[in-house]
């Protein structure tokens, strides 16, 4: 395989297990019947952040970016190329849209999986809502301008510190604790910025699992809410790609 | 001692020390009387989580698995051996006996002295379900063809991710926080995945103190539910293999 | 730009961040509607924690101090410079002029942040105290001598522990997982000495936020409380030079 | 000051941290009108780890015991000497004393600043065992026996697995991070076994507070258990010791 086929399907491998284990711990939480039931907030921040340390651990041949907004915010920050040591790739427009097309793609299967898992749960839950809110994120006061403000702010903060990240790493990713800074980081979003839209923070894990929803047989599912789709897409872009190029002038304070 | 002996040892306690402390919080949270009542899900995980770190630490000589799906798994991906630099085994068929009777041992041994702990809290718990629940795990919602898979699901990425840790470990097991990543791991699986059937996600956990609950005189205990107890023996197992396999065309992505 | 310019923008920076997650886990537990709504006190300990991370990652070149009485104890210490080795500046009037007032501009632009994040539940949040409460900080039990001591203890812990770090750091903050221990550290000061003021510890963190509360046209706002705002400036200015000035005598047991 | 002299220091300044951030995470969860009232089991858990991780990042010059059943249990597995390269000592009689000496009186200074900290909350509870509770552990169902059982077991993983670390440690108490693997242990133990007793695991802990309730003029304290006095003192010494000498046939399995 050559290396964009290594860093692509890296980047599918990273993303399913992001979504697999970061939608199972709301669907842990949310369905009736579950023993997570009701478990808090803050067991969910802790769950996606630790899916971000599960999926960073097997996609480090890409460099795990599990997440279109970390890709493009790289480019606007000036990436001249992805991946590690062993399968290194110049950034050009295939490179992009093979990055996002894996992203994509793993966010999907990763969403099939808790499907799979809590497939009895899905089954027994009354409230159609509970389900949808398993695959995807929904504003809590629905408002699109400000919702896209706050996954832009929530976005800006990810993007914006990994890239403080990757300037403080002198094991260059041999250690397995090198994934722990990031999962921290995303609970810490999660805590902080979660509050008003569930912090998507990421276009392929809300759009991917959004797309499982609407394409599986789930047992009394409802809408999609694709009127809403948009949101956890556009600004979790916007957020990184700002995020890329404000850290060009302040990359002396990151060094 | 010679090396397989060191690693018996070395297995039955670490495995041991994780059944003491794994089944001890769910006693904490689940007996009446007990300080940690009603704790909730995100302790039980957090407290499984560093049951598997104590347990590491005090059985690096054969390699930390204490765990069937985690030995299994790695004959599955082609191990040659098993054990730490100044144990190291052959692995044959009395190596892969030898370590999975020394998890069955040790879990057991685990159980005998979370009851003793929880003697009193033993005691005066009405609900015997509760007290089968200390030891071992059960469904949400029986259907042991879902309940597989989940369990499945559930091994498969606890080996599959443990094998993208061990590629990536430049301290080579002389650093206490080398047992970080995987105490991280299970608490992510078990926040995530754990809603349906408990995560045994280890045959050796959830067999070896259903042996002790059906063996000690617990006071007023009811049924060991043996119905139930394949599903958490042949689920991990079936997961743990299919990871070590699909590890091997994977290993680009994760080295 | 010179040194102590990187040195201002990289405590600007960071105090932002700082204080754009720590108030904004307060606004996620503590505001209407908010999904994080009652989350809880162990969620906000830890939101606040990893702010600190977050905050520490990206402001390495100024030595990542983020608050005055950090400064301030350094200075008691008998610092002769700040910063990294990229931005070395030494310590003098102008010096610690420009950290605290960087810590104090950072912290103001991150509570605007907060409020637009939270825009929606800020305007539907009926309870006027529950406003204020995400920027700035209060008593249980309003007793300024005795909130004072409450936060002297509190920042005599975290400069003291601060100064202990920095004698115990083999990477040189070469590794993002060196910002972990003040972030851990925070949280238990937080979880342990939080209870009667809600641990300012820091006098940007406290009165930025006031000051932004003050201006912003947040609605149905209540008072900013101007008459406790001078308790988690001076209380923590006390304890960090304190800190400072014990830890010289005992440095034979921090090194 | 020689050698000794900086080792009782060391052990003094680490307990009456580690105590004044442990018992004040209890008064943040027990006492009324505490911003942390009802904040639950794993907050406690976790604020007593993070207690442990502050408390040995102040004493690594004696090696941070801060638990006479820790020194015990080192002296039981045969140790030689005691403390960091710079402040070694030789065990014997005297330097025993010295540390358990400096372990008990850091203990009652840590319980002074609490109730300083705390000081209106302490006045406003009404419950006189609430208060005890702050300061020193109790049992959940009273049975001498059993409660000794209980603090014999958790004791003993303690000290086995902190014998244990100090195997792996390859960057000699140079990082910050070196104290996390006790703090994480301590976590551990308090959410598997505190349950019964609440974990007092270590004498010191728990008779130096005890002293300072007896001795402090708390409004409208009770009694201070004196009958229960004994079983946190002589259980963790057993278990502490048992642990050393289990630990030198084992060695084998921890290194």
């Amino acid at each position: 395989m050559d290396n964009l086929g290594i860093d692509f399907v890296s980047e599918l491998v990273g993303t399913a297990l992001l979504v697999l284990l970061g939608c199972g711990v709301v669907a842990n939480v949310a369905l009736t019947k579950s023993k997570g039931f009701n478990g808090g907030t803050l067991m969910v921040n802790i769950g996606w952040g630790l899916a971000v340390f599960a999926g960073v651990i097997v996609s480090y041949a890409s460099g795990a970016h599990l997440n279109p907004a970390v890709t493009l915010g790289l480019v606007a920050n000036g990436a001249t190329h992805f991946g590690g040591a062993n399968s290194q790739v110049d950034v050009n427009f295939l490179t992009i849209i093979a990055y996002i097309g894996a992203q994509l793609i793993g966010a999907i299967i990763g969403a099939v999986f808790v499907w799979l898992a809590y497939k009895q749960h899905f089954d027994e839950e009354p409230e159609p809502a509970n389900k949808l809110g398993v695959f995807s994120t929904g504003p809590s006061i629905r408002s699109y301008g400000w919702n896209l403000i706050t996954e832009i702010i929530g976005t800006f903060v990810l993007v914006f510190v990994v890239i403080g990240f990757s300037r403080h790493n002198d094991t260059g990713g041999l250690n397995a604790l090198d994934a722990l800074p990031v999962a921290l980081l995303v609970i810490g979003i999660g805590a902080s910025l979660g509050g008003p839209t569930g912090y998507a923070i990421n276009p392929a894990r809300d759009l991917g699992p959004r797309i499982a929803h609407f394409i599986l047989p789930i047992k009394g599912k409802g809408s999609s809410d694709w009127s809403y789709s948009w949101v956890p897409v556009v600004g979790p872009i916007i957020g990184g790609v700002i995020a890329g190029f404000a850290a060009i002038p302040l990359l002396p304070i990151l060094t």
